[in-house]
């Protein structure tokens, strides 16, 4: 051992409560990451191979909660998660000062807001979060979870956050991770639902998917939606400036009126550009036509 | 000159017709590759920086017409190019085997196909296309132009059309440039519908689309929607193959139930996310429920 190494702190004592298929391997990676473990889940034998390689099995919430400083959460919503803490509470003179409720389910800003209220009344911590990976890649530094709510239980817990991925703290309001999640989520929906569609418009011709990704992915995507162009036309969204010299939006409202016409002349579901072609209107009819496409944000924010 | 050096072909005459702010890029590039340029638009005082720099302004779409051995048609839609060639047809014993009209203006398939017909019957060649790039790259290597009709007319004029940019034949069916083009757009407003109402919803708890951003086009976008993936997964299409093991319909649906409570509670338009998941629902009732996202495809295909 050289100077160099770290001292290595004790690992903190976690709990994962809900054994679905994101839950197991959030409580297989703690297990990796030498975390004394308690598991539970309503159907117990979910948690067999667990208590094989090491983890204790919980016969109740307050069994698994007595257990651990870290109780990770992974039910299906905020509901289940009520259901099945019960009148479960802080163990009484535990000595400790958590422990930290972390909550992994989706929901709504709202929902994770009154949930800081249960756990407050209940003597846990709260943070609410976000996994932004499929299983395969929980406990890789590329793991992305999001988290909010106080700042304080973000940095005492860090070590056990920092065992399922790379933390990242969206600031103090309890809805932000939530929020953060359903916009990615909507982004990746909106884009997979246009290359789906755009994929059937030109298979009515007989073309290939795989020979469409080529053009699409291989040189569509990176060069004309590129992250970079989004991220250098964010500030121009904070400003609300759409100067329309390189495209305005009723030249927009025509490409579209092309890509409906389209899509049944050629017989497919024609709902996603028709509400492109409401979406567009309705921006024009707000006084935004000769402004560039970005000028529908308008339409949409608070 | 050394022998390795290739002989420089005289550059074939050109003729473009309509200088809007497409049209004009298109006529400039023509000049600068050294091709004898004449020039059409309804306004002729469009013209007029071109003739500057040495173009010849053509008196009538004819005029042009006959000058030229590649017609290039950049106008609104296929029928301001039937308004403006009117009854001009190839002058009689020119001796020449072309021109070719080349129409870069969008429209549908169907209409890419008649304009076939309309071309014969005057004595033209015909190729339809598509630029795929903003007028300040035309004329750069990334500048891609699709082309599909008779393959020896790309052949036959590639001189042309190389001057332009990176020509990409799909095939003899006229209909394809713009099945392409209108496909590629249409997952462009897809994406961009997706980051902006995303951008809408966490704008409602204050964040600014800039940090926003960061994170989504910093990582989210690159990683998680990854050109890489989508081309992967194409031939998954193409054999309708979409097991689930990894996450189903059904658990997506659940997801975009949160995206369309979300998006009612903090106020921004919720038709986005209506229609995610009445796609999703579709599937659902057509069997797919047990199946990855991508069936979906399934309830779009013809």
């Amino acid at each position: 051992m050289t100077a160099q190494q770290p001292t290595t702190a004790p690992r903190m004592p976690v709990a994962v409560v809900g054994l679905g298929p994101m839950g197991i391997v959030l409580a297989e990676t703690c297990l990796r990451g030498g975390h004394p473990l308690t598991v539970w889940n309503r159907t117990a034998a979910r948690a067999d191979d667990l208590v094989a390689r090491g983890a204790r099995r919980a016969g109740s919430v307050a069994e698994a909660v007595a257990a651990a400083e870290v109780v990770i959460v992974c039910l299906k919503d905020y509901d289940a998660m009520y259901a099945a803490f019960g009148d479960t509470t802080r163990a009484a003179g535990s000595g400790r000062p958590g422990p930290l409720v972390v909550n992994l389910n989706s929901g709504t800003p709202q929902e994770a807001r009154e949930a800081v209220e249960w756990a407050a009344s209940r003597g846990f911590g709260y943070l609410d979060g976000a996994i932004m990976v499929p299983p395969p890649l929980v406990g890789s530094p590329d793991a992305v979870f999001l988290y909010s709510g106080p700042r304080e239980h973000f940095d005492t817990y860090t070590q056990a956050l920092e065992t399922l991925g790379s933390p990242r703290y969206l600031g103090p309001d309890p809805g932000l991770a939530v929020l953060y999640n359903t916009a990615l989520l909507e982004m990746m929906y909106a884009t997979m639902n246009g290359w789906l569609h755009a994929a059937a418009l030109v298979g009515s011709a007989g073309v290939a998917a795989a020979d469409f990704a080529e053009l699409a992915h291989g040189w569509f995507t990176p060069a004309v939606l590129s992250p970079a162009s989004f991220r250098a036309d964010a500030p121009d969204l904070d400003r609300a400036e759409y100067p329309g010299d390189l495209g305005t939006l009723h030249m927009n409202l025509n490409a579209i009126e092309h890509i409906l016409r389209t899509s049944r002349e050629v017989g497919v579901p024609d709902d996603q550009p028709r509400l492109m072609k409401e979406i567009a209107e309705r921006a024009i009819a707000a006084g935004y036509g000769e402004q560039n496409y970005y000028a529908i944000f308008e339409t949409f924010r608070t």
